[in-house]
């Protein structure tokens, strides 16, 4: 066994999903080239999934067993949503420490948590408190030929418009900013700004955050040096031509994110969080609770997860 | 010259984009093979174009002329917005007349409009109103493989979630339901219907209008007997997957229909005006001023317009 950079902790998620499905199914096509990860989790949840486990006490044991079996560093908890969140706390640490390289989580029920007492409305919010990360983390979802970040993310559509200002746009670029220079390999990296109405309000007719928010972050971002453009009409934004001028779009809700990403591939999506002090990747999936123990769900997008995690950990030192 | 159906009315749309230009190139494309139609405009806008005009007097003069020339049938006004504005009410009475088979409008700014005192924010509501339409006009983009309609089109972002209202989900489905039958061959449509927040609200923890109002209209749609389904979370409604399970995606807002669409295809897609008595499509782009006189101007999703057009003549008989 060789030195190898430290393995990926792949935490369980809801158990009730699809998640130890797609984590077995992700190990028996990565076991021999990698890269090696191991499994937070409770162990039970893995048994008549057809793959062999070995337990393990730390992270440095998984690479020597990775070919044979899953490493599974056990999470115990009262209830199943304690163990899906102790697993991302466990892995978390372990990636503060260096023991792991890099963290890809897998999907979690917000209701589900929610429901069981937990105070973060998803992934992103619970690792920015976790790391006493000193900036606002934020959510990046990536295709192969597309990035997108959204301003706000897991808030009703009604309330986006108050929730943009001029700081939380200047704030969110100065993150991706830096995670595209740093991670992504782009030198000068190129951020086009989405409009928040049709048209991009057309000259205010149909609305004026354009005039009033979006424009003057703009300005600031461009005034810090930044290559930025905007804001493009929304409907604009995604075209295949517009799409090759960018390396991220920047947009203001949810749904403008997700749905053209979602649109043009829907099996390789990764989730990825900037602004934390650690590397994180998830699926860009739900938890599938509807197809889970049915053998049928698809590891696509966590596997896409785990490759871009280890390329990204592949550029970084230690934390 | 046989007795073919009548004409396509072709208008001018804004002076000052590439309407003109996408005319002359369209009429270069289809006057062998149509289908046939004739400009409404000031015919000093087609000058320079590099094609032959004819001027006619009225609609049933074009077949015979189209092959050698792009009959014109001109419209005067005081200023360019008035004849853009004029050459949508001619185009409108001829069909409304029987004189041409559909309309088909190349693109205006409405914020010149706006200025020149227009009272409608769109082709649509002017249409619905000239036509004496008895409901609402519903806007239909179309590519290959996709149909969306939003419920509400050219309004700020922060006012849709107020302007939702079953009333309204319902008599959009209503229109879109009985056109999908008389004009695009389905037998029985398919319609799937957007939610409005990330994740379809999530069960009410990321808001509640999927709850108080769509789930609701769709329950009303169900038991008037269509085939119709949703709330779907907005980013899983447009996968490849998604997309061949329906006929059209019932969406709520402007961005959240053409986003996708546009992602997936910005070079064919078709405006269609659903509930007028007369047809009408339109390119479904801007008015370009920016590229305007360069000879650069892109005519497919003019020509796709027209064919569409043809296409949804053919099929229905005089108005």
């Amino acid at each position: 066994v060789t030195a190898g950079p430290a393995p990926l902790a792949l935490t369980c998620g809801d158990l009730a999903g699809i998640g130890p499905e797609i984590s077995a199914k992700a190990w028996s096509r990565r076991r021999r080239d990698g890269p090696c990860f191991f499994w937070l989790g409770d162990p039970a949840a893995l048994k008549g999934l057809g793959v062999p486990m070995a337990p393990i006490s730390a992270p440095h044991e998984a690479p020597a067993l990775f070919t044979e079996a899953l490493p599974v560093l056990p999470v115990t908890g009262q209830s199943p949503a304690a163990v899906t969140i102790g697993a991302i706390a466990a892995g978390t640490r372990l990636v503060l420490d260096g023991q792991a390289s890099a963290l890809v989580t897998n999907p979690i029920s917000k209701k589900s948590l929610a429901d069981a007492g937990f105070a973060y409305p998803g992934h992103t919010e619970f690792l920015g408190a976790l790391t006493g990360s000193p900036v606002p983390p934020v959510m990046m979802l990536a295709i192969p030929g597309l990035r997108v970040v959204p301003a706000t993310v897991h808030v009703p559509l009604a309330k986006v418009p108050d929730l943009l200002s001029e700081k939380l746009l200047v704030e969110t670029a100065r993150t991706l900013h830096a995670a595209l220079k740093r991670d992504f390999g782009c030198a000068v990296p190129r951020i086009a700004v989405a409009g928040l109405n049709p048209h991009a309000g057309e000259q205010g007719l149909l609305g004026t955050e354009e005039q009033t928010i979006i424009a003057p972050a703009i300005a600031a971002m461009t005034a810090e040096g930044m290559n930025v453009w905007g804001p493009v009409p929304p409907d604009a934004l995604f075209t295949p031509r517009a799409r090759e001028t960018y390396d991220a779009a920047l947009c203001l809700y949810h749904d403008q994110a997700l749905i053209p990403l979602k649109a043009l591939d829907v099996d390789h999506g990764v989730n990825v969080t900037l602004g934390l002090p650690i590397i994180r990747t998830s699926p860009d999936h739900g938890i599938a609770a509807d197809i889970a123990g049915k053998g049928i769900a698809d590891p696509a997008s966590l596997l896409a997860a785990l490759d871009l995690a280890a390329r990204m950990a592949a550029g970084r030192g230690p934390v």
